[in-house]
């Protein structure tokens, strides 16, 4: 299997296609981006990179960040945070507030907003907005070996209707005293996380250590792993809002989307994949992300759900 | 590892447990089982049984036939299906009727009651419940080589308020014309499908193709790759009903499980697992049964998220 | 005020009204009536009665049979009704079958249709439906004086789709218990009683005690005033479905439609009134009916809401 | 019929009852009164006013303040409000989101909470909370003729979990854009709003334009019939948020009740009722004030739905 010609062609055909679904509106900012844009990056358990497309090019990585603060969170509180916020798929879209009230303010799990918003809750303890992201910056930055990745300020500043949904389920688990801290503050935490930029070249290192079973390439232990593990579940099962289901049935590997049009997918002991195109499909996931991920399992038989054999 | 050890120490455990939950009371024939039976049984890719416990007594596999029927229907009208059932987990209990009411008639998976029920419209065809049932039992008895499973008539017989519901679930689809023939037939099909008893043995046996990539042991093709794997994946998504997330994260590979206390699991690859205890968890799946799992699965490192090593 | 003249003046607009909604297509034999028809019968409190229109045609007059029926039911078992039925507005279309989902099998009222089948349940008693038919037309023949109201059994026999609902509303209500007699009897009496064929004239007869406190015009009393009154107060607050405060709203007097086109509506001292036009609005209410109760209440000064004048 | 005699007796029946409800508590300034208290007062037609118990303790008239504030809003914008608002009755507690969700933001009444916000955003205008609260006041010194009505500042700066539930809807409002002006600003309007302290005897004052059918007793015309027709008819299918039908059923005349034990009822040509007891009930009512509404409903015949005869 010749890893980068695969790389090389998926490029080629995704450039080709027609359909690239709708950048996101809801966030201003992020609809100015040029949907016309594709990048594939791939970290290799055995240390290589192959990239292609748009791979160098940074963008909005969203709701991916869910990823890296649930890996925090559970690094301050442990399974404590299972109190707090469930691990079932929620069947809902991803900013629904539904759900909350059936559950008493309990959310489904950490990668809908609304888990989402407990774990930033978590992840601020009792400081300010701009110590849990300085915390999660340089997390980010020992995962893939890159201190230039930051916040995109004008991003965070660029939340509107947004912006109001996450304050209503912010406040509403308040209510249940399932959020703890300020709502502002949270929502502060909570927004400029998920406005890191990062390339698809740095988020495919930065997922490594799913992939290394909670192992650093550098040898050290971001997580153990059984750790590991759960968060890989959690990305297969709850990782695309709505169309969770469909991903895993279709693609057959943890990812996790953002609205920024990333998806971070792990083959556990193979490869840590970003892949990036801004248009969203339907359910609000990369309409080329997806199809690449597809077109990617298909071509290398990586699936969780295959027995994997040696040499491929 | 000395899977042998594994078993015999897993039965041990699980005989000394005193929480075994509680045995299904809506279907009374089941309600009369002795909740202090265990049975595991385990096909391995290189064609061991390792069996322990009551693995030779037979239970009625209810909800884990929906994994035959499934891969029968696709047979049938292939994707086709998918116009039909969706593949998304649930969110709700496995006997809920909300759901079809918010999306027109669709289930949201072919594991849940009103998914199964569009699946045995489809295998019902336009024949009569008996050639439906015997082709169903040709298909078991060929996977697991064993002719000498049948139906538990007693049980089949035996459903009262779960009929109800299912005729409530039934009548509500026809409604929307997604079952197509006579309800009362279709519903015959499906309450024979569930009542068909097996013992750990069988089942492990009869769930080999689904490690084996879609192959029979026997060399031939049950079905292809992309669908055992798709199997598999609906399987780990869906297939604990609303505590599919939770299965997915504590034990992390795919399984099906049904009222009668029985549990399918399939380890890609490696093993296919069949354990059985009467007593049920608040969420409806076997107490033991998934205890176990998630002890096996910690004690032989079985995961679909971690990276299998050479020897384990 | 010269009721006759306003009631031929409401004859003359309605008939020129362009905008009459659209027929039942879910009964085939209700699809066929031509919509181009209204009719209106005013019984008055001092005896008189003014009819226009196609007021003597006969039409199925469905849910409003459930005023009757839920008059008989309280006659069998009193206030017990109302631990098997709520007296809530719904909140949900007539045929939800959601909210019993939530609420253990309770519907929120007796005019919704699985309220309406749980009254029909009662009517039924251990009897056949001809038995609970039987009667519930003696007592229409009672209410209205006239003998000649009969059963359609063509529209009786016409049920599809409404059918295999109201068959999931049956069923799931069993499957709680509340729901006591044989499904396919039950809806046997219900269908039927549904299946009335009566005319505005017949209809206005009919609803008489509801405006007389409970009394019939001969003196007998039907019901108690307070009985009367709720009656009156569970039409006002859920005769409409999900359109009931929107008719509170616009016509302000209560009133219970049927998707035969028909409404029965009751100004306590003043009228029993009945409306038809077969062609319905998006909730399901006669459109034209609904149109001429507003204007009705507007030139009489009608309404429960307002002090009522002398002379008026 | 003695009036004065009825209501010395009711004081004394209710001053007997043993079963309160339980003041409610989320609302830390509203849990500290003492729940022994009950007043009624009554304001007739012909102009009488008859008082008992506490009927000059003044209260906190909490969501009572929504029928005012909906008149208000009403002579803003006139019947644009119901672009922004519905008239159905909710089917959910009073402080839901669920509802908001499946309809896009639009609540079902203004009533309730959601509703409530909306009203206030239309009557805040682009003004200062402190300019809307003034229009208030000097509407109800308007209504009641009496200029001693304050806001109980210590009650509205007490909200905390309804604060939060509050803000979730607001924002979630906000989002789908029917709340227009800064929610902080909306909701300092309505929180004020609702912290109007009034005894029952400025209460029933203040109420009887409603029964007047638009008219202040000093002649002038608040609102037109129609409009003093409609709000009562929202009161009777919606002002007690989800007990609204049994009110109906049981008390048979519009009211509104409010979380500080407060309840406004209309007899439209009759009497303008205020009742007030701290307990409430399940559903959020005044536990004695619904009793006590019941009983002078049966004591006097009082009741929309019930042919009114002269001399009762």
């Amino acid at each position: 299997m010749d890893l980068g010609n695969i790389v090389n062609e998926l490029v080629a055909a995704m450039q080709a296609q027609e359909d690239r679904g709708t950048v996101a509106s809801y966030i201003p900012e992020l609809a100015k981006i040029d949907p016309g844009q594709f990048g594939i990056a791939i970290a290799t358990a055995d240390g290589r990179m192959l990239a292609g497309g748009d791979a160098d090019t940074g963008f909005s990585i969203q709701s991916v960040s869910k990823v890296f603060a649930l890996t925090l969170a559970l690094g301050k509180v442990g399974d404590q945070l299972w109190e707090r916020v469930g691990r079932e798929p929620s069947g809902n879209p991803f900013n629904s507030i539904t759900q909350l009230e059936h559950e008493q303010g309990i959310p489904r799990n950490p990668f809908i907003n609304a888990g989402a918003i407990v774990v930033a809750d978590v992840n601020l303890g009792g400081h300010q907005p701009r110590v849990a992201i300085g915390e999660m910056l340089r997390f980010v930055h020992y995962l893939s070996g890159d201190d230039s990745i930051a916040i995109d300020e004008a991003v965070a500043a660029s939340e509107t209707a947004t912006g109001f949904r996450n304050l209503a389920l912010a406040n509403y688990m308040r209510a249940f005293g399932n959020v703890r801290h300020d709502v502002d503050l949270v929502l502060g935490n909570y927004i400029h996380q998920c406005a890191m930029e990062m390339s698809c070249r740095q988020l495919a290192l930065a997922g490594r250590y799913l992939m290394l079973d909670g192992r650093h390439p550098d040898g050290g232990r971001v997580v153990s792993p059984r750790r590991a593990r759960r968060i890989n579940a959690l990305m297969l099962t709850c990782g695309h809002y709505d169309a969770s289901g469909d991903f895993a049935f279709r693609v057959g590997i943890p990812g996790k989307s953002g609205v920024g049009g990333g998806i971070l997918a792990i083959v556990p002991g193979r490869a840590s994949i970003a892949v990036w195109s801004p248009g969203l499909n339907a359910n609000g996931n990369s309409c080329l992300g997806t199809l690449a991920l597809e077109e990617l399992a298909r071509r290398t038989g990586w699936s969780v759900f295959s027995p994997l054999e040696e040499g491929d």
